[in-house]
């Protein structure tokens, strides 16, 4: 769970906040296109990363509109140690390879998810009002790009078998948020 | 210009002219956006090429979508030496990199469009009607796909400097078309 202070120092850099999460978008529908590549013969997640990358691509436009309305420019952001550090967890060897990056992918949609839920109740109460309802329109896809994770997990490896892994990537998860203000994922 | 010894191979070919498609469209999502990751801080490049990759990634699913009603799979294709042979000529550098990979896009889209109209006329003639309307219904987003680019180069190097260099790209693109039947850019 996201303490307070997360959102306390989001609020106060919304500036990055919103060139984070350009980025997030961007590595998100980058993530789905890479794992088509590597596993095109496997026809259900192909079929479900496409309209996926291309709703992570039409969430970065809306981003670049809000840069563009508040006078900024989606400048380079080293990344925050989140990703690299989730994605130590994955195992090398294959099938396990593909179980745990779509479930590593399915926490990451989980944690925004989390985390715009709280921006958008934070900007709410701050009078950001566009800014807020930009978040809330954005809870539905998040939900639902976790369902596609977990559901191509389970698919691919039954449910009981991804059910149990997700539960010990998510364990792994929540230490993996360093602090790193202004992040959706820091 | 292509000679009509490929149309007749594509069209005794019609399984992997569509395998290799969905490979193509895949193939140039992909390029738009590692070219979004690679010149992020390029306003004009990173608004226009997103929606061009979601719309690559609409032409892959709706391939994707013939090849289930033909029941086919997307398997794996060795890539045609064509898109190797052309990046070739990019010259290594900065900001030369970025206008030569610009026109090589354009010229790749003005390439798919040529053999798209080929088909079309091609599968008209042998009562592929559903097929030739779809090559149809793509030419005007590959048309637009070259402007993009095109017009991308000329707005970042001017405009006589980008048509000198395609008219000099245009030339190598046109040498790197080796025998390769079946395929869109072979």
């Amino acid at each position: 769970m996201t303490d307070a202070s997360w959102l306390r120092g989001a609020l106060l850099r919304l500036d990055e906040v919103l060139i984070d999460h350009a980025h997030c978008e961007k590595k998100a529908a980058s993530t789905a296109i890479n794992l088509i590549f590597r596993y095109v013969d496997q026809g259900p997640l192909v079929a479900a990363l496409s309209p996926l990358a291309r709703e992570e691509l039409e969430h970065f436009e809306q981003v670049l509109g809000l840069l563009a309305a508040r006078g900024l420019v989606l400048r380079r952001l080293e990344p925050a140690p989140y990703a690299a550090r989730l994605h130590a967890a994955v195992r090398p060897a294959e099938p396990e390879r593909l179980l745990d990056t779509l479930l590593c992918c399915a926490l990451i949609e989980a944690r925004s998810c989390e985390r715009m839920t709280l921006l958008a109740q934070g900007l709410t109460e701050q009078g950001e009002l566009e800014l807020a309802d930009f978040y809330r329109s954005l809870l539905a896809s998040e939900a639902r790009h976790f369902s596609t994770y977990t559901d191509l997990a389970a698919h691919a490896f039954g449910r009981e078998a991804s059910r149990a892994r997700l539960a010990e990537l998510a364990q792994h998860e929540s230490t993996c948020l360093v602090h790193a203000p202004g992040r959706l994922h820091g």
